[in-house]
């Protein structure tokens, strides 16, 4: 399953697709698995998914009573290709080993077909590692909304921007730079129209030297403000999503219609507070510049948080120290983490 | 040096000697370092200082010709001790190695005091590891002043209590243990009068049994508001020291003529930002916690900053993960390293 795994990471990191890996051993007389005769990943929509990928590297002769191991349970819905039980059954696999099972509303019930063409199947095998190489798209369709990514750059003392408003430069190039990268591997970006005005930006994913990223997130830009027809967000190579609604769920769901698995909030602090405040957001990016600003142009405003019982707590995935910067990785945990301490 | 760096590091990390280390070598025909024959430190106040320490152990003929290096130029001055120039002639020392000037006011001289004498005497080995190493001492000699360690706690959006004040158990158990041992190497805790009043914080040095560690800095409580007899920090085994003065550099220079060396502020939100807009502060340590408060609770309030041009720059030293909190060490850097960078 390891391999499978890594064969997954080949896949497209964007887009309604998930990143499938699948390797197809041949069969040993003791019930272990033998040689490894075939690999095979999801390249993105229209493209065969992993099993068939993998399926057709292999004459009929070597598939028959091979086992297949696969990141995530067959499908069993006919999409822009044939449903992945079928491949299986058709070429005579005798055993599919899975971890996750699929939650897509169409396509799960692959393991049940599998079962009843008499194929066995084994389900859960190291289900964390692949939870968490698949949280992304897994997150998405088990919501039907897209992963909530936030991301926000402070100094220290968790200001954003000067008392003045300025705020270009807090992070250094290579906490930039990483955000690039990150807007890269979305599906949309979302902005309020306060930050529109504010600092007008592109929210174009960029390289090193400015050139733009072969994949351009979608800009959604957020809020009641009417923003200028001049706007660079308007002249996004995406065109831009504008939406004055304030109901953020709803707008999830449209995005998640649309396609969008990924959804990349960059702010500013009106729509970082109401993402926190709402319980929807996935993951934390918070990038801490070595700097100290004071005064009110806070991160984070108002997120629903009066009592310090009711602090919204976050697990650490990662620290990272970015040039001159670090960049805090975090992930919500449940209320089922009490504090507990003693009195300073 | 490396030698004597380490020996240095058996001193006292509090007070107002400094942490010294010694190491005596045989003399070598060829001009190099002979054998290793005595090793010294300073242990304290009333206590023989590194060379003399050193010395102790070596007979007359062992000593004649041979090489002392040290971390910090010999002092010059009777104190509780003799000067250590004057021992290191009387044992016949044929050359003193050393990496710091002495900045005392009384104490220095002792180089020229030996060359006066005929001692071979090389100084600047090994310079910014010394400095690193004795950095709380030198900066308080130099500037007349303790050493100011700024502490705070903060949510990772800078948030050190939520909107109605708590602020209790923001960290957990491991980073609170680190600030007792940090408090305990520590000559004063500085708090301001709303933190007596809003936490009624003990301030002092505990294990973790809750035990009163052997040292205990003395509490400084600073503000204009009148503080309640029963407060925990008047009950401290050392008596408070209780400042209506505004005037921080005036605090800080009579805490000094106390024979306060390093300083440990520990808030709140009033006392950190005016250190911090004074430039009184030489170290940061910053505990983050993984949650998220929002509000008004902030670590820092108004310093002087207001464009994004005056932020306070700081270069972090250290990011430690204690328990699920970070801690993140850094110092202020001159106004030398502008930032770069483009727009988003």
């Amino acid at each position: 399953m390891r391999h499978a795994v890594s064969l997954s990471a080949h896949g497209p990191a964007f887009g309604v697709n998930p990143r499938v890996g699948c390797a197809i051993y041949a069969a040993a007389a003791d019930g272990s698995l033998g040689e490894l005769i075939a690999e095979g990943w999801h390249r993105g929509a229209g493209t065969p998914h992993a099993e068939v990928d993998a399926l057709s590297k292999l004459s009929p002769e070597q598939s028959r009573g091979a086992t297949a191991v696969v990141t995530l349970e067959p499908c069993n819905h006919f999409g822009h290709t044939g449903p992945c039980s079928e491949a299986l059954i058709a070429a005579g696999i005798g055993r599919v080993v899975y971890a996750v099972s699929d939650p897509g509303q169409h396509s799960g019930g692959g393991a049940e077909r599998l079962r009843q063409a008499g194929v066995t199947v084994e389900a859960g095998i190291l289900v964390d590692e692949v939870e968490e190489a698949m949280r992304v798209w897994l997150t998405a369709e088990r919501l039907r909304r897209p992963f909530v990514t936030l991301k926000w750059a402070s100094s220290l003392d968790g200001r954003s921007a000067a008392d003045d408003g300025t705020s270009q430069w807090i992070t250094g190039t290579a906490a930039r730079q990483r955000v690039h990268e990150q807007r890269e591997r979305s599906d949309a970006i979302l902005v309020g129209t306060g930050t529109v005005l504010a600092d007008d930006p592109s929210l174009t994913a960029r390289g090193d030297a400015g050139e733009l990223m072969p994949h351009q997130p979608i800009p959604v830009v957020v809020g009641q403000t009417a923003i200028p027809a001049g706007a660079r967000v308007l002249h996004h190579p995406q065109p831009a999503i504008v939406t004055a609604s304030r109901d953020l769920p709803g707008i999830l769901g449209d995005l998640f219609d649309r396609g969008i698995r990924h959804a990349f909030v960059e702010g500013g602090p009106t729509l970082a507070s109401a993402f926190i405040a709402s319980g929807l957001v996935d993951e934390y990016l918070v990038y801490l510049a070595p700097v100290l600003l004071g005064g009110d142009g806070l991160a984070t405003g108002d997120i629903g948080v009066h009592r310090i019982g009711e602090a919204r707590r976050l697990r650490i995935d990662s620290v990272e120290r970015l040039g001159d910067d670090l960049l805090v990785v975090a992930r919500p945990v449940s209320a089922a983490h009490p504090p507990t301490g003693k009195k300073k």
